[in-house]
């Protein structure tokens, strides 16, 4: 592993732990506790991605303080958790085993919540904290950002195409084209990251020219992310020249950001591709 | 019919006629089709309640324009109508028919992608309009009260209640006592009508005397609408007892108001206890 992957690996788990310790102190214990059980292990219990990272790296890339990231980057790990409980509820021919013992109608009900419960984090963002009112008006496009990438264009449009299918994802990634994995690892990995990557430049004060570039390095690392953990075992030419495009295009997108701090971000697509 | 609840009836109706405009206009047909219908069709089939119209009311009563309210209350709308399909999708034992022919899958992802478009709704108040920074801490607090109103303390907790019985909602409403009622209406139709009041008044510029009044205002209407709705046919003594109280209750937080807009807002209790 080079020295750059090493300082990468610790740039990250930085933020991840950060990040585990804003949710730690959001999520307490609250009644009902029937509902806050469920709520606490399913935020915790679901698959990560990189997206509430990023947003939080990409504020750090154009000088925003960690802080003002912090509370966006756990909404969006929260209603991740949801969308991952809804997803393991839809018919796909091959459920996948659950390791916990809540049943359908818990899971359906709890990811309601916390998809209303990452919204509130999201437009609690200004609490605590003598930003002004311009911060209000950063965290109200954020949060625009975050509904248009769960929502009918973003996330829910990729995972209907995959519900039209009517079988499971390995089974797709299998059938389908590159073409079929472009579009749905558009709408929902690449989507999810180009959100959390905008946010985090928006909230961090970041110019319309920042928020688009690293809209579009999310989006591409999301992609490649999505695609390589979607389709598992899917790695034949086709796909690995999609990967790796993409990751030129993402690199393309970090010129012009400060030379010292790109080395942090752009780590990410090494950690990536190193899967490969 | 009294001259006052005729007056009532056509108050309420252009509020819901405006909040109907509102929703065309802002789910206009988008790509991809095959996710844009069923969430188009589920926005407007499913049962309405008043929660909506009071967000504009409330904010009539202090003052503030009724555009000011008509997202929120649109937002609210959606909203309502995503937490109906979920329920529609929990096993209670005799599940309800549905006449529409969206499968559970598209149900499940059509709910997820009308929350976050509610929430996408809500957060966009402020587009268009010259209201300035202040308008959009307005905006950030309404959305709180809404992402709270249907988070894991709000409509979550009372559905939680509902489904840990194991039976429909008649059956509920027959098999538990007046304080089982209490409890869940509080939590979902309570909630949600205290919301709307609750938002409308913030939006409008309400003091917080004001806001704090027409929120128990909503809850009270609301637990009323929700006792006679949800447990269908039960109309004990308990319950009319209960549902009386709750009127007195909710007409004593309108003293204090404006006298002559009183009339317009307090119609809403006589409309809902014809059906007594």
């Amino acid at each position: 592993m080079s020295t750059s992957t090493t300082q990468g690996d610790t740039y990250w788990a930085s933020i991840n732990d950060d990040i585990k310790a804003h949710l730690n102190w959001a999520i307490r214990v609250r009644d009902p506790v029937v509902v806050f059980e469920p709520m606490h292990h399913l935020t915790f219990a679901q698959p990560k991605s990189m997206a509430p990272a990023l947003c939080v790296a990409a504020c750090e890339l154009i000088g925003g303080r960690r802080a003002h990231a912090l509370p966006a980057a756990s909404a969006i790990h929260v209603m991740q958790a949801a969308v991952h409980v809804h997803h393991n509820l839809l018919h796909k021919g091959r459920p996948k085993p659950m390791n916990h013992g809540f049943g359908p109608n818990i899971q359906l009900l709890t990811a309601d919540g916390l998809l209303s419960f990452g919204y509130e984090l999201m437009v609690k963002c200004n609490d605590n904290d003598n930003l002004g009112e311009e911060y209000s008006s950063r965290v109200l496009r954020a949060t625009i950002e975050v509904a248009r990438a769960l929502g009918s264009q973003g996330m829910v449009a990729g995972q209907f195409r995959e519900v039209e299918c009517g079988c499971d994802e390995v089974a797709l990634g299998e059938a389908r084209g590159v073409e079929w994995l472009r579009y749905v690892h558009e709408k929902k990995d690449g989507g999810l990251h180009a959100c959390g990557a905008a946010c985090g430049a928006i909230l961090g004060g970041g110019s319309e020219e920042d928020i688009e570039k690293l809209r579009k390095y999310g989006l591409y690392v999301g992609m490649i992310h999505g695609i390589l953990n979607g389709a598992a075992g899917r790695k034949d030419e086709g796909v690995i020249e999609m990967v790796e495009n993409l990751g030129e295009l993402a690199l393309k997108e970090l010129k012009g950001f400060n030379a010292t701090k790109i080395g942090a971000i752009s780590t990410f697509i090494h950690l990536i591709l190193a899967g490969l």
